[in-house]
């Protein structure tokens, strides 16, 4: 596998409509994915029920998720007390978002860069207590990296310091997040630049892009020259950031495993068993909207995923 | 201006729907994108009116254009007939499709390779016995060059081989096109190499390129880094290939240009006014479904265009 595809529709999607995806409708998408070649999928948030009732199972799905074999399970967590909860549901990854924006800090999580920062080091605190082999990866998210739809651009210096924050402390990588739908491919050059050189190369392999304003993919492009290997999706394009009026629109799964695979990037992931699952979902969902072109379109006369090239290739 | 976008809404777009626009609104569009900085339209095609109705009178679209100061007035031809027209309405542009799938050939302009080869040298020994001054720039335009929906891909030697054959025939340059949104970034990457190699750096500048599969800009980011500076685009993304089923969708201007300006590239586009003349094309159209993200997006806060940019590092 050259490029690590993490599916965040079962926490990203679900948490932007109202409709409430009954817990079976979740796990059988869960396990459909996982089965089409999906190695990570976030299934859920560790806030309160009251907040997002449309999570209110994700120590269900966690457990659920955690019994396929080869899944890693992902969830977001916005605090220790949600840590808490993902450790004890025996998730594999938790990852915190820290707002690069404090004004957007304030209005998404209600806390400042401090407090985050605070509940950071609780969480890496609370997992180096625990046995080696039930240790979750950690990964602190610097949201509104690329801009913010209230502060607007974020001071490099500002990005570089808070990154070193996260690393400091006891964050396994940070990632970058594009919430507002800010970058270009310009930007994320510069960004992962900017990043890798505050807190080295391996601690910053992923980003998390939406399509808001249809250059996510292209975005990809540039971060996969920039050596990034993970890459947050939706399926259909799900989701978004509910506290940034008009930023909605994660980058589509189904496109972007499409134009990985037509590079010659090895996913893991059948795109054919893929559109079943988009399928499968569509149905669950009844009439929200669906983002992606290549499930419509249909993948290219003579087609080749790029595992089955390499394999024509070394036969040849 | 670093790159040149080409709008062909007004022929790719028009002839792909089945409701006739007014030559007026047409006028309205056209004067409408020259005011907001798009320097080359391609107004028409010179194909037989019982064939597209829809673009009947280009000859008088290009008349019309040809009068606004600064703008490259363009059309598509299918011939030598096409390109008397074409010179009698005084384009400065024409654009001969050679389909390099002979199948796909033979469908949409009804003749093999050595036919549209004979119609470009013809076209060719027309614009030589014309006044230097009055003679248009000879595009030949190498489409369904990434594979074919009848053919799939192209052999390599083959585009080669009706690339030089082109410019042997007397064409000033050769475009790409990616006919049925077949192309991704690696394989633009190696179309850009393989053609420049056949007929040198200068004879190959612009692309054309469908966003079928949403790999649109991604396509046009790996274009830009392989040294092309021309896209084609469409406002709202209308039009695409009639003969290709399943292939539809241009690439969206409107997107396009937001993504070339945050990069800090200048097309000479002012983003507002772009808005403003799909606001005015939609109201025209009535019903018909426009492409595009940025439009309903916005602008990012605190957003700068490429030129104000600049001039601003130049201030400071």
């Amino acid at each position: 596998m050259d490029v690590l595809i993490s599916e965040v529709g079962p926490r990203d999607g679900l948490q932007n409509i109202e409709r409430i995806m009954a817990t079976a409708d979740k796990k059988a998408w869960i396990d459909a994915a996982a089965a089409a070649g999906i190695a990570e999928i976030e299934v859920g948030s560790f806030v309160p029920a009251k907040l997002l009732p449309q999570l209110a199972d994700t120590a269900e799905l966690v457990a659920h998720a955690a019994a396929i074999p080869g899944l890693t399970v992902a969830v977001l967590v916005p605090n220790l007390k949600g840590a808490k909860a993902a450790v004890a549901a025996g998730a594999h990854k938790v990852t915190l978002p820290l707002s690069c924006s404090e004004t957007h800090s304030l209005a998404n999580l209600r806390r400042t860069h401090a407090q985050v920062l605070e509940e950071a080091r609780g969480i890496a605190a609370l997992i180096a207590s625990l046995p080696p082999a039930r240790r979750p990866h950690f990964e602190g998210s610097l949201s509104t990296v690329f801009g913010c739809t209230m502060e607007g651009a974020i001071p490099d210096a500002q990005v570089a310091r808070l990154a070193e924050a996260l690393m400091a402390a006891g964050c396994d990588e940070v990632g970058l997040a594009d919430t507002t739908g800010y970058a270009d491919p310009r930007g994320v050059r510069a960004m992962v630049k900017l990043v890798r050189g505050a807190v080295g190369h391996e601690a910053l392999t992923g980003i998390h892009l939406h399509n808001t304003r249809g250059l996510g993919l292209a975005n990809v492009l540039a971060a996969l020259e920039a050596g990034l290997t993970t890459f947050d999706s939706s399926l259909g394009g799900m989701g978004g950031c509910p506290f940034a009026p008009g930023a909605s629109g994660n980058i589509v799964t189904e496109d972007l495993v499409y134009m990985l695979e037509a590079m010659g990037l090895d996913t893991g992931i059948d795109l054919d068993r893929l559109f079943a699952v988009r399928s499968r979902v569509a149905a669950a969902l009844g009439d929200e909207a669906l983002y992606g072109f290549t499930p419509e379109a249909g993948l290219p006369r003579g087609f080749t995923p790029a595992r089955a090239h390499r394999h024509k290739e070394a036969v040849a």
